[in-house]
């Protein structure tokens, strides 16, 4: 017997599509897209206040610029001559742990943080024993600080509407604290970077931890569309000059 | 010299990022998703009508169920033991022109059939004409049909949307006739399905013929992530049985 | 300042190519395709032992039919419309700790193992209580036994290629040693499969533990291409019927 | 009933895999990579020059340096932190018309000349003919040419294996009449390239033209591989400096 394909998310028969139980036809045009993600990843749809905010976290990844390495990565593959799904797909394997992947990190490094925390132990000692110990092993605490800008406006805009809409909890508060404390020890700005604020969100949510990388994903998607789009208007075949790479390997030698 | 990027999508400095000329922390909070969606690949924001209309589209293409081929692919490669994005990504790899590509083909199909009319031509007359062709020819018109639903409420929604809000036009006028003239040629039920009626309502509203395709992949990446996320729950490897696959090559040989 | 692109792989300069030092027009009718992947990865030529090695490692993994996660991502996107190297892209993405993994985790452990042996221990010792220590805490070793086969024909060759070749160091030596224990102790057949066995004899040939998955890799991307080919002989787009997939979410329900 | 998967490829049955009716275990030590590659994709073990030609092709393309977009990607890809079979996957994706696809249009134009040839015409009338056709309307004759090398050293010692393995038949004479009589039209040195010269010889070895791209991507991905584990030790994120980037882009502007 063939493997089976059983599925709790979309039902489909002959002219009915079930998504997570509502029919397809009644979702368009009464729900945005974000209340779609949501619905078809959680199960049911958002409140209000969930969906603005995971509008706000959609819209906050949306693009990076020109430089971004998964931008590099599409880009350079639609020079090459392919279709518009094969350089979505490029730019989309670009997300790992070092792009776009912070996010997750400090997901659960809350999580664990929060774990460790004793019965009697202020929130405040917790984390002060938590950036000790993080600086004494040399360990960087993910989601903090950023290699480019030092006041992100990103994460103060998703900070504020995530308490507007009372969707921050004990995680936001304890990446914040952490940011504080982060920042004393090491006598230089720490910020929480947008990577971290938006793994510190959606750790309130209630969502799981790999879904930090997947909004990043299904956000960056559509900046990396327009990237794409614009390389097809230019020359293919984007290449680094060859005499621009260094080359320190073996010198010239022939075959015995 | 090495190769320049040059865009006109995002300004990226220290602490200011601008999406076609929006900073992003005010765009964070104020537009929804789809609103950026619209705005980085358009460079304009969308009217209320487009946002409404495009928020319809990327939610009528969530998801297919577990059996779409992008689903089987990102799930099956999900199950090999790889990150998210990598599964995600390869579920963009599967939309091709067979899977979510019929949208791209009837909007070219529909330019250049609007292309072909003779000043004193009436639009009924150019579609006879054009079906004719077709069928004699024996060539698919693409966008019409599916091969699993005969009455596709996604389609009627999304047509009842687009009308309302006064974004169909020549396009989408144009596809209805084809569908009328279709189904009267060759007396069986040809309607326009649900990528046909994206292809004619992007082309409506200004957008090029590659972005139905685009809009298809950002509208699936979602269903696709509900995917992954289930099969991770799941059994490691998603292999058919190999008594199940039908050999018929080669009988046994060995190496002279 | 651009990201500096520096390598000691290829030196490319006008009308003159050299691969690790070595021209490659003299290497082109001189060296076989394993040799020049061995040269390419490790900076050096192979022996004749070696080359033989690489060569029985490299058509060991070629394919492992139609059923395989990596065919039937490959097949399944390639059925829906794109070119062959996304369909073979594809099928390399398959390829995770799951598929084509276990060759990687089982070198990584063999290596580990070593490293915990004392002074005055023999291996027999070290190999039963890396094996009890296994069982106890319930730790499936990676690369023995196998899903399908249980006495895989691949292994078998190899291993006396291998031997033949004066190849096989203490890395093959300690992965049968583990083989016997296991099934010693566990009173099953756990052979080293050949995931295990290529591990333990690229550990004894000095390469890199993440080479056990690429030397997956290049050897499967040719049974890939061919499955690629002939899934293009066939119809378009490979789906599961709806009707198969099991449906276990939510019943239908209507927006409120 | 779920979608067959019928094969002429490989059997599988417990203990026992048929590789085009081969036991793989008896393939294992007695043929060459190069050897394997042919028999899996044409059904058949090459002659002895057959296999001497295949391998001076798949050598030929094994790199051509950190500059050439496939590795710009897959570099880029590997510096984000994902795993290795991701990164390979991504090269390969990079590989499209612009990038390591001349091969495959050179094959289709050589194959539609030919058969423009009416029977008393000769081959130098009939290229003569072409080469003229194609200048007056500035169409590029694909395989000819390339940015970097005016003599490339891969393409001449690959095109005297093939001759002097007789292999270079019709397709490799008719590319090189039509070297000669482009550079005579169009006064400039326009050789057929390594692309090119790959093209039409697998024409000649009875391959179909898709193979020509595929055979580039299996000859690359051992170069790619190279190249991702050389990244791997590297510093992580590859990114361009964003104030490289210029931005000619809206100027900033507030949202109503």
């Amino acid at each position: 017997m063939t493997e089976e394909w059983e599925t709790k998310i979309t039902k489909v028969t002959p002219n009915e599509l079930l998504i997570r139980g509502y029919p397809l036809d009644e979702l368009i045009g009464s729900i945005t897209f974000a209340s779609g993600i949501f619905l078809i990843i959680r199960g049911e749809l958002p409140s209000l206040r969930e969906e603005k905010v995971i509008d706000a976290i959609l819209v906050s990844s949306i693009d990076h610029g020109v430089t971004a390495p998964s931008a590099v990565a599409a880009r350079t593959v639609a020079s090459c001559g392919v279709p518009i799904t094969t350089a979505m797909g490029t730019g989309i394997l670009a997300i790992g742990d070092y792009h776009g992947g912070a996010g997750e990190k400090c997901f659960k490094f809350l999580k664990e943080t929060l774990q460790k925390k004793k019965n009697d132990q202020s929130l405040q000692n917790l984390v002060a024993t938590v950036v000790q110990a993080a600086r004494e092993q040399k360990i960087r605490i993910p989601g903090f600080g950023h290699r480019y800008h030092t006041q992100d406006p990103r994460t103060m805009k998703l900070l504020k509407i995530a308490d507007q809409e009372k969707i921050s909890g004990v995680y936001v508060n304890l990446a914040q604290l952490i940011a504080k404390e982060l920042s004393y020890q090491s006598q230089k700005s720490l910020p929480l970077n947008v990577d971290g604020a938006i793994g510190a969100i959606l750790a309130d949510m209630g969502f799981e931890a790999s879904t930090a990388k997947a909004f990043f994903a299904i956000s960056r998607i559509a900046g990396l569309t327009a990237h794409i789009l614009e390389e097809y208007t230019q020359r293919p075949v984007r290449t680094i000059i060859p005499s621009e790479a260094k080359y320190t390997g073996n010198p010239k030698r022939n075959l015995a």
